[in-house]
């Protein structure tokens, strides 16, 4: 029978902390009969939020298209979302039930094309736009394709989303951290970067891609277009690609702020030599599909050659599953003005929109008035990356231990802070140490996806584990002063 | 600029020939307008097949709940579709936009577990079952599982389905060939397996699970039980986890044949030892949904500890896509008697899997008509191995070249012979030497999925076609024996 000290060890180290122990923990009170209450993901139709009725009303039809040709029809379904059905039948005449292209159905790769052109003014060539099972399968396939020997690196940003973290130990590749200034609205610092990169190879390193998180998570920030440029300069001092990761470009809520996609800043630099991926998603922006599994990738500066490479991965998996592919068409191809849905289309993605700007900020100030806890208002993506502070533990002293024995250290300490917030309050939020934090700072990521009149009570629950937390933290300290820890 | 020498060395070795150059010359020439029948893949609603009514139905009105609600529903939709459809979203009450549990929804993994308990009449725990995007995936995660240094080898058969092969390039792992017996219907043989182990362990390689494609893909081949009972002894005597690839356990044609699954033969052995990990599939059977990508596999054999990294693994890719676990429910757990949709849905099952037995016996016996072609009419799957003989070149002495040239200088010819099958006929088959063939044999892959009526026109054209190329290399070997080859 196979055994744990059988398995892939590489899986073994591999660590996903959205999903992890204190979600698993979650699960378990939950079946048990306590309300919960999930922070820990990017999930908003889980947490209520409503998928847009003309996406859904294409799909149905295309999942049946008898139903195209019964007179109840167009009592059923607005005149565009019909026509827009019978356009993809035509279009991909195979159905839904047939496997596409490795790459995607051709019509759709070329809406995508379309989509970037509107959006950044800028050509696209269809021919470099790849439709994936989600952004992270996209990402996963990136990396597949430039990591080569066991001294490859990929540079990346520190707080990170842990697929790239958890997908380079199982590819056995090398991490290459930089840090983002959080004092600096999380944006990243060049000198940090030539820091991080020199370390690297010193160590033996061989540094192949950036990956970039914009707008980020889990810190929420919007890069500006200055910030972007220096990162596109540096990718070419260095000879790296870069892996964009804009899957929250819809999601963008500060005021006067605006999405820069890495495509558009390099086609003004006249960059034509930086290899770029860049990754887009349904699962967010105002559509949230996330079940669907959808998104694109798409390339720049890379040759035919290259490219087929790409495309031979993809076919060993067949191709990207069609629902998803068409969510993915629908995303880049809304109703227009003039169109029977577009009015509706329009007021759900303003109504969720407006929502989730709200909710950023309710949730921003709410937890910058608890003592002890800082966060940034996330101007962008989906969550709020929280500085608490504690009280560190009797005769703790930094400069005695390991780079690696403070990491863990703090990592026990954010856990546990997060493990007693769900037992106590059902909130279920992701330690920072999943995503990576400056030593010796303490985070934890919450969404602020909860419906509005929940994120109000859910500040006043925290500030009240808080500072019941830190109270029994020094209460421990103190007794221990007194009666002597047994250390 | 990523260059191609930059890339993965890995997925540039790695070869997916049912994908490839062929039908890359397929797509050309249908661009061309030039009309291709695709025999290539297994992907029957490209050929016409029709998408089960009732499944359909249930995905749109899951799509859309508002559907439910309308006065019209009922006209449109029969009673069991909207009753299946309510139970689902009551079951899974996030919808399908919404993230899944890393290892699927927990009511279809139930359902899953049901299904092979009516199937094998054996216990089943729905704690070993995962839902995946396809058997693909989840052929690729076993093997992430399982595989951990450079060294690790996974026996595979020759002919095989060629995700094996390429999965095992690209993961840098061993590929360790056992021959499958054609004169003795592609059925395994003991011998061969233990002289290939054998051979492997000499080489240094370590192997660490055997892979087994039942129906046989692509050789159309159903294994005996006796045969699966000595494949689990062999696997047990050697340590080994066995991939039992069953994603064609709806196929089966020939007279008094029964497919018996790896996990009732282990059960009836009273086997608690050996881990077993199956794998089924949406897209083949009688739904032939390849485009939902749905699938699952079941486990036997393997303790909370090893599991555990397995749903791990799954999480950091998030969950397979919601429709392809629905369409999965659905097939694991069809109307029943009684239900408004009955009827239709056995007319439909039973209408496709007869057309399928007809057209494996129409293909293979009109094939076997054909001068120098010789079939196993296919007892199950979509497949058809043709065996072809063609005149060898002038002065072409096997014993001359080292097995590498041998088996290049059959791939030269099977590929140069799909290649003018295409440009003369349209017909796009795909060369023995993807699957793998035994030395100084020929084979292609033909699918038997087109229409009954262009079986026949099929025949006839591959029958002219062969006479003709055969023709050609004779002329050109007499031609080279009179006037010299310039050799």
């Amino acid at each position: 029978m196979l055994k744990l000290s059988d398995v892939n060890s590489k899986l073994l180290k591999a660590h996903y902390a959205v999903r992890g122990k204190i979600v698993d923990r979650a699960q378990k009170l939950e079946a048990q009969g306590k309300k919960v209450i999930y922070c820990n993901i990017g999930n908003p139709q889980a947490l209520k939020q409503k998928p847009l009725t003309f996406l859904r009303q294409v799909i149905s039809l295309v999942e049946t298209p008898e139903l195209l040709a019964s007179p109840e029809v167009a009592r059923l379904f607005p005149a565009d979302a019909v026509a827009r059905a019978k356009m993809i039948l035509e279009k991909n005449p195979n159905g839904t039930g047939a496997y596409t292209h490795s790459a995607g159905m051709p019509f759709i790769r070329r809406a995508v094309a379309d989509f970037i052109n509107r959006r950044d003014g800028i050509p696209v060539d269809p021919n470099r736009i790849l439709l994936t099972d989600g952004a992270s399968k996209g990402v996963q396939s990136a990396l597949t394709l430039l990591l080569s020997h066991e001294n490859d690196g990929v540079m990346i940003p520190i707080p990170q989303y842990p697929l790239y973290s958890a997908t380079l130990t199982l590819y056995g590749a090398r991490q290459v951290d930089y840090f983002l200034d959080e004092a600096n609205n999380w944006q990243l610092d060049e000198k940090e970067l030539a820091a991080s990169h020199a370390a690297a190879v010193k160590r033996g390193v061989n540094p192949v891609a950036i990956a970039v998180i914009n707008p980020g998570n889990p810190t929420g920030a919007v890069l500006s277009k200055e910030n972007i440029g220096m990162i596109v300069r540096f990718a070419k001092e260095r000879g790296l690609a870069i892996l964009a990761d804009e899957v929250y470009q819809e999601n963008v809520y500060g005021k006067d702020l605006k999405f820069h996609s890495f495509a558009k800043v390099m086609h003004e630099m006249n960059e034509n030599d930086v290899t770029l991926f860049s990754f887009h998603s349904v699962s967010k922006g105002f559509l949230g599909e996330c079940g669907h599994r959808g998104g694109y990738m798409e390339i720049r500066n890379m040759g035919d050659d290259v490219y087929a490479e790409l495309i031979k991965l993809q076919s060993i998996g067949l191709c990207a599953n069609s629902i998803g592919q068409l969510v993915t068409y629908l995303m880049v191809a809304p109703p227009q003005p003039g169109d029977a849905s577009h009015e509706l289309y329009k007021k759900e993605r303003g109504a969720i929109l407006d929502d989730l700007k709200l909710k950023a900020e309710m949730l921003g100030k709410g937890l910058n008035e608890i003592k002890g806890m800082h966060v940034d208002i996330p101007r962008g993506a989906m969550y709020a990356f929280v500085k608490f502070d504690l009280p560190e533990p009797k005769g703790y002293n930094p400069f005695k231990l390991t780079p690696e024995e403070r990491r863990r250290h703090d990592e026990e300490r954010d856990t546990d802070y997060c493990l007693h917030l769900l037992e106590e309050t059902g909130i279920c939020v992701v330690p920072g140490s999943g995503f990576g934090q400056q030593p010796g700072t303490l985070h934890f990521r919450t969404t602020f996806l909860p419906p509005k009149d929940d994120i109000q009570a859910l500040v006043e629950k925290m500030k009240r584990f808080h500072a019941h937390y830190v109270e029994e933290l020094s209460a421990k300290a103190r007794a221990s002063l007194l009666y002597g820890s047994g250390e």
